[in-house]
């Protein structure tokens, strides 16, 4: 299993867990999780794109135009992705 | 109506064009709109939190799992938004 494919399924986890408590702990969990995300240098769009996966995986009935929905949002947040690796590369350069 | 007032409208418009019609332009629109968005400095925790608000409002039967699962991702978006106006203010420093 891939560094990639033990993350998702830890988002996958945590996220179910939320769902089924909605718990603020959990809530708090994603957060924690966010930071790990970013030190593994994963981007908001890659994010989005994992998140859609797991929601077809749990929401299998969802509507076409839902999915729709996030075709469209993943597109904005790839410009968001651009942004992102130019961050991680300005940081770079400043060590 | 304020800046980003208009910029939710615009961004509901656009995402409607796409709902109707899914076509590759529609798509591109979608991407060109998140260089506006990152240049009027609206983080990917917002656009997503903007992507929400859109959808509840055309999707009003989505299930609440649905729902909160969007509260678990907006809440690991969170995260990068600190992480790319991090990003703003080195790239102000450069300048």
């Amino acid at each position: 299993m891939s560094d990639r494919d033990l993350i998702i399924d830890r988002y996958k986890d945590l996220l179910k867990t939320y769902l089924k408590g909605k718990s603020e702990t959990a809530l708090y969990k994603g957060q924690q999780f966010s930071r790990k995300l970013i030190e593994q240098q994963i981007s908001p769009d890659d994010v989005l794109s994992d998140h859609v996966s797991v929601l077809h995986e749990l929401f299998p009935d969802m509507s076409e135009e839902l999915k729709d929905s996030f075709d469209f949002l993943l597109e904005v947040m790839i410009g968001y992705g651009f942004a992102y690796r130019e961050h991680q590369s300005l940081r770079t350069r400043q060590r």
